[in-house]
């Protein structure tokens, strides 16, 4: 995972019997209430509760499955794909998924959660809510469900993080041949995300996982943000 | 991870010590010899050791850094973009990767690996090895480290497996507030590939790791494949 010692054993650990979120809801305080936390963890939470504790949530027809389109136009910023229902879009936040993350699971009869204002400050909140409530030094990541192309299915990755390096430059590190690293980058708070949902699951009402292990060098105190580091300029992306 | 009861904890292990693998190495063996598995893991074997032990790597010349183009052109069935050295291609197995997979990183120098003929098959025949040897029934995926639009840096995706379930079919299956599910499909094997990741590296040496934990009802005992249930048709593709 680093560019160093050989690693250890990882522990992706499921933080079950969370009570319902709702706007207000704080999740660091839930979060500490839950599972004992230690210095070097990263907590991994959806999307879902975010939104629903920002109070990022709006009314839709509960009996016109497609009253929320009209939010999905609204949250994206350049429509890179349609088919049928399906809108592929890049949102204003920068990020490229289905319908502008703006989704109806999870959330009750009537209502719509949207991607966070800003999940990166998201992920900052609870990340220092810990910290002042436990005082452990963890990293946060906020993740949601996105699909891709050429690939069927969908994989949890990260749209904000704090305290945890996003990207891992391996540039000027070397194989084990001494060859100098061809793929320099790894998208580690992506891999994180995966990680964690395989304890999560889609309908099981497992908001949040521990992934506990990693090589402390991942922690950061200064910003991270997927935003900044994770998300390909449109100039840089051949795709778009 | 799967639709019913509330997942436990997973462990991710890596697999270190183990000896230099080369054409003809019983992957099967080596992992047996290194580590006690338990009915119910899944063992990921990284793509290069896999080529290594199959004879997929190819002399190229070590002076000239593009020499290994030329192999990327041949392994490739449609060229998608170029931009400068990099090419992005459908390679003739249906994966949509930089260079056809074809790299010059943990290989001896003036030498390529190539993606094995058929990754499935390959994860098969390990599977069916740990099996006769140890007796145990588990999952075996074979990974590689595939980049992606939109999203910086690369992640570690399956490109072969047997013994598990692909993808996480939750047709049908309801969320918490009893809505069916809209997304219906894990990529599980892809997730089970990035978290093994985080425990092997790009430069520590460690090709294989075991993942414990999950449920036991994604160990499946008929046909899996990466290639004819991952990997989405180029008609079904809306960036193709």
């Amino acid at each position: 995972m680093s560019a160093g010692d050989p690693p250890g054993e990882l522990r992706v650990i499921p933080v079950t019997g969370l009570p319902e979120v709702t706007r207000g809801t704080d999740l660091a305080g839930l979060v500490c209430d839950a599972v004992e936390l230690h210095d070097g963890d990263v907590v991994v939470v959806t999307q879902k509760v975010v939104s629903k504790a920002e109070g990022a949530v709006e009314a839709v027809d509960p009996d016109d499955p497609l009253s929320h389109k009209v939010i999905v136009e609204r949250e994206s910023v350049r429509i890179l794909r349609r088919r049928g229902e399906l809108i592929i879009s890049e949102t204003r936040h920068g990020f490229v998924c289905a319908n502008a993350g703006v989704d109806l699971s999870n959330v009750e009869a009537g209502t719509a959660a949207l991607l966070p204002e800003d999940s990166d400050r998201s992920a900052r909140r609870i990340r220092d809510g810990i910290r002042g409530r436990a005082g452990v030094r963890v990293g946060v990541i906020v993740s949601d469900t996105f699909g891709r192309p050429w690939r069927r299915g969908v994989t949890d990755v990260a749209i904000g993080a704090a305290g945890v390096q996003v990207v891992l430059d391996l540039r000027g590190t070397t194989d084990a041949y001494g060859r100098e690293l061809a793929v320099t980058e790894v998208a580690l708070v992506d891999e994180i995300a995966a990680a964690a949902e395989l304890v999560m699951g889609k309908s099981t009402g497992v908001p949040v996982a521990v992934v506990r292990g990693l090589d402390p060098a991942v922690l950061v105190d200064g910003p991270a943000s997927v935003r900044d580091d994770l998300l390909r300029p449109g100039a840089d992306d051949l795709f778009r």
